[in-house]
C-alpha cells in the first residue's frame, strides 16, 4: 500500500445556487483544486454525492463531472453513503491511489439541494434512513436525532442549553471562514430564542442544507518533488465502519459504536492517540451528534460531550478544536459534500492556511464523517509534513 | 498491489420481484456467494445500483445491506455509474482488497425495478444521460440508441436483420440458464414479427428490465489454499474509461472509444491480445451495442460487427462466444446488477459450470459493462488457473 499525500484543494461557498447547475458546482470545485497543483487532470474521479438522482434528475455523475471538466477518457463514479458521501469518495480515491491503479485522482463531494425537480429535500433526505421502518413511518432526519438527544438528556441529566456552546463556537468560527454559508457570529440568547424544529433540537441546535462542492487532489507520496519552504498534507489514516440502519436497532442509540470502531483502527494505523490530534472536524449535523462524536473518538467520557462544549475545550486555543471553519451548523451541510469539505479544512489547517480561526501549529488532524443516524462512519487522520 | 481472486459467486434470477425488497434480493446473492466459499462475512461491502434513490426511496445501500445480512460494522458503499454500476462496485472492490486495504471483500449488483414508488422506470433510467440535454429534450435510452443504430445502419449499408444474430444467439443462450429472466429461444421469423419500440430498434433489439442481484467475494490469491482440483478464478484485468456523458458530443458516435480505451489497457495488464479470451460478456442491451462492443474491443473491423452474428461466431462453439449464458438480452437487465451477473458468469464459464452452454476450456474470460450511451466502460479480464 503506497503512501498517499493530498496535493490540492478546492471549495465553493456553500449556499443557495440558484444559478448554478450542479455540473458547475462540482466543476468549479474540481478546477479550483487542479490549478492549486497545476495539474492537469487526473487519472480518476469519485464524485461523493446523495440525492441527484431524484434531486436533481441526473445520475452517472462519474462521467458527468469528468466530460464537464474535460478530463476525457479518465475513470469516474459516482459514490454514495448518504451524509458520509464525501468521506467515501475520498476514501475510493485514496485506495485507487493506494492501490497502485492510478497515480492520480481526484475526490469531489458536491451536492444541490435547492431548485429540486425531485420535491420536497426532506423527503428525500429520509432515504438514507431505513425506508420501510423509519422513512415510512413519518419519521425525518430531525426527528431521529430528535429521539437520540431526547434519551440522551433523560440518561444524563443536561439540560438542552448545555449544548449552546457547540452552536456558538461553530457560528464565531465561521464568521471567519468565506466559504461558509453562515457568516454571523451568535449568542447564548440567540440560540435560546432559536424556533423548535422537533424537540429538543431548535434551530441553532441544526445543520442547514445548500449547494456545495469541495475537492482534493491525492497523488503518490514518493511522487511529490517537494519545495523548500512547501508544507505536505500525508494521508495517515483512512477506515470505515457501518451501523445498523435504523437507530432503534442499535443496543445503545446514544453511543456511536461506528465512530469508536472507525476512530480506534485510525489511531492504530497512525500510531497515534486522541491526544496528538491538533483539529477535529466532526460531523456536527446536529449539536447532540457533536457530542456523541466527541464522546466516542476518546476526547470526553460517555455522557460528557456537553461538558467540552461548556468548557470552550473546543474553541479554536481549546484542547480539541472541532468545527473551525464553521462545521456542518455555519459552514453548512450540503450532504453529499460535507465528507469532502471537512477534509479540505483540515487540510488547510495543517497547512497553517486557516486564518482567523487558525489552530495552533496543529501535527495531526482528523476528520469524520457520518452517514444516516451514525450508520455509517468514515474517520481520516492526516499529518502535516 | 496484490493479485485477487474470487472465490466466490451468488445470484438470484431476474425477473419480476414484486413480492421481494430490494435488501431481499440484493441480501440473498451476497449470502449465497458467502456460503460458497465459507465465509461468514467479509471486510467490507461495494453495492452497485443506479435507481434505488428514486426507484425504492431507499438510499445508503451500504450500510442497508450490510446490516440486512448480518456484516455488523464492515464497512459498505453505495456505487454509482449508470448501467456500469455492477462492474464499478466490482472494481471498487477489488481496490480495497489489492490495496491491502482489506483482506475480503464482497461486491454486489442490485436493482429493484418493479414496484417502484418514483413512477415511470423510463424516466428514471434517462437519469444516465445528460439532464439538460438529452433527457429534458426527450430523449430516452431506446431513442439515443435507436439514432445511434440509424447511423449505422446509414454509414455501413447493414440491414435491420442483420442484427438477428445477436438476439438469436442470446435467447438460445439464455434458455439454459435458470437464472435468466427469457428461458425461451426465438427465430428469425420472430425476430422479424417483433414490435418496433424505436425505429430501428424492436422489441428483440433491446434487453428486458426487472429485479435482479449477484455478488461475488474477492480475497487475496495469496490467502487461499487451493484445494487439488479447485479451479481458482484470478483477476487479471480491471479498467475503465469514460466519454462524453451525451452521445452527441462524441466525434464519432459509433464508435465506443471508452471501450478502446479501456479493453487495450486490459489486454496490456493481463499481456494477451483479443485471440487469447475465450468467453466474453459484453453489454448487449440493445443489438447495437453488441455490434460496436465487438468492433471496438477488436473482434471485428470497425463497422463489421453484424458479420460476427452473421457467421455465428459469437455462439458458445464460436471465435469469440458472447451472452453465453443469455446476455443483457435474455438474461435481464436489472440495470445496476447487469455488471455484476456478467462477471459472476464468466466465474461460471471459467470453473467450467455453464452446463448446456459451456465454452470449451477457456483461459481468458472477459466482461465489459457499459454505463450511459457509452460514457462509462469497465472492463475485466478474469483468468482460470
Amino acid at each position: 500500500m503506497r503512501e498517499v499525500a493530498v496535493i490540492g484543494i478546492g471549495q465553493t461557498r456553500v449556499e443557495e445556487h440558484w444559478d448554478k447547475s450542479l455540473r458547475e458546482i462540482a466543476g468549479e470545485a474540481v478546477l479550483l483544486a487542479l490549478q492549486e497543483c497545476g495539474l492537469e487532470q487526473a487519472e480518476s474521479l469519485y464524485v461523493g454525492n446523495m440525492m441527484s438522482g431524484s434531486a436533481n434528475r441526473q445520475q452517472h455523475l462519474g462521467s458527468y463531472i469528468a466530460d464537464w471538466v474535460g478530463m476525457r477518457y479518465t475513470e469516474g463514479y459516482h459514490i454514495e453513503a448518504a451524509c458520509s458521501s464525501g468521506a467515501a469518495a475520498f476514501r475510493s480515491a485514496l485506495m485507487a491511489v493506494a492501490s497502485g491503479s492510478v497515480d492520480s485522482a481526484i475526490a469531489v463531494g458536491v451536492e444541490k439541494m435547492t431548485d429540486s425537480p425531485g420535491g420536497e429535500i426532506t423527503t428525500q433526505l429520509a432515504t438514507a434512513a431505513d425506508a420501510d421502518w423509519e422513512a415510512d413511518m413519518g419519521l425525518s432526519f430531525v426527528a431521529i436525532n430528535a429521539l437520540i438527544m431526547q434519551r440522551y438528556l433523560h440518561e444524563y441529566h443536561w439540560s438542552k442549553d448545555d449544548f449552546a456552546g457547540f452552536s456558538i463556537n461553530a457560528h464565531a468560527n465561521g464568521a471567519h471562514n468565506p466559504f461558509a454559508r453562515f457568516q454571523e457570529p451568535i449568542n447564548k440568547a440567540g440560540y435560546q430564542k432559536a424556533p423548535m424544529i422537533a424537540e429538543p433540537i431548535n434551530l441553532l441546535d441544526a445543520s442547514p442544507m445548500g449547494d456545495g462542492a469541495a475537492a482534493a487532489v491525492l497523488i503518490p507520496l514518493d511522487n511529490i518533488r517537494k519545495q523548500a519552504g512547501q508544507k505536505l498534507v500525508k494521508v495517515v489514516a483512512s477506515t470505515a465502519a457501518t451501523d445498523t440502519i435504523a437507530a432503534h436497532s442499535r443496543k445503545n442509540p446514544i453511543w456511536l459504536s461506528a465512530a469508536e470502531k472507525s476512530v480506534k483502527q485510525a489511531y492504530n494505523q497512525a500510531g497515534i492517540s486522541p491526544n496528538d490530534i491538533g483539529v477535529f472536524e466532526l460531523h456536527d449535523a446536529f449539536t447532540i451528534m457533536a457530542a456523541l462524536s466527541l464522546e466516542a473518538c476518546g476526547f470526553a467520557e460517555p455522557g460528557q460531550g456537553p461538558r467540552a462544549a461548556i468548557e470552550e475545550q473546543i474553541c479554536p486555543k481549546g484542547r480539541i478544536p472541532i468545527s473551525t471553519r464553521g462545521g456542518l451548523k455555519a459552514r453548512g451541510h450540503p450532504v453529499g459534500a460535507t465528507g469532502m469539505y471537512q477534509i479540505v479544512e483540515v487540510v488547510q489547517q495543517l497547512r497553517g492556511e486557516a486564518g482567523e480561526t487558525q489552530v495552533e501549529r496543529p501535527v495531526y488532524g482528523m476528520s469524520q464523517n457520518i452517514g444516516g443516524s451514525g450508520s455509517n462512519i468514515i474517520t481520516h487522520i492526516f499529518k502535516s509534513e
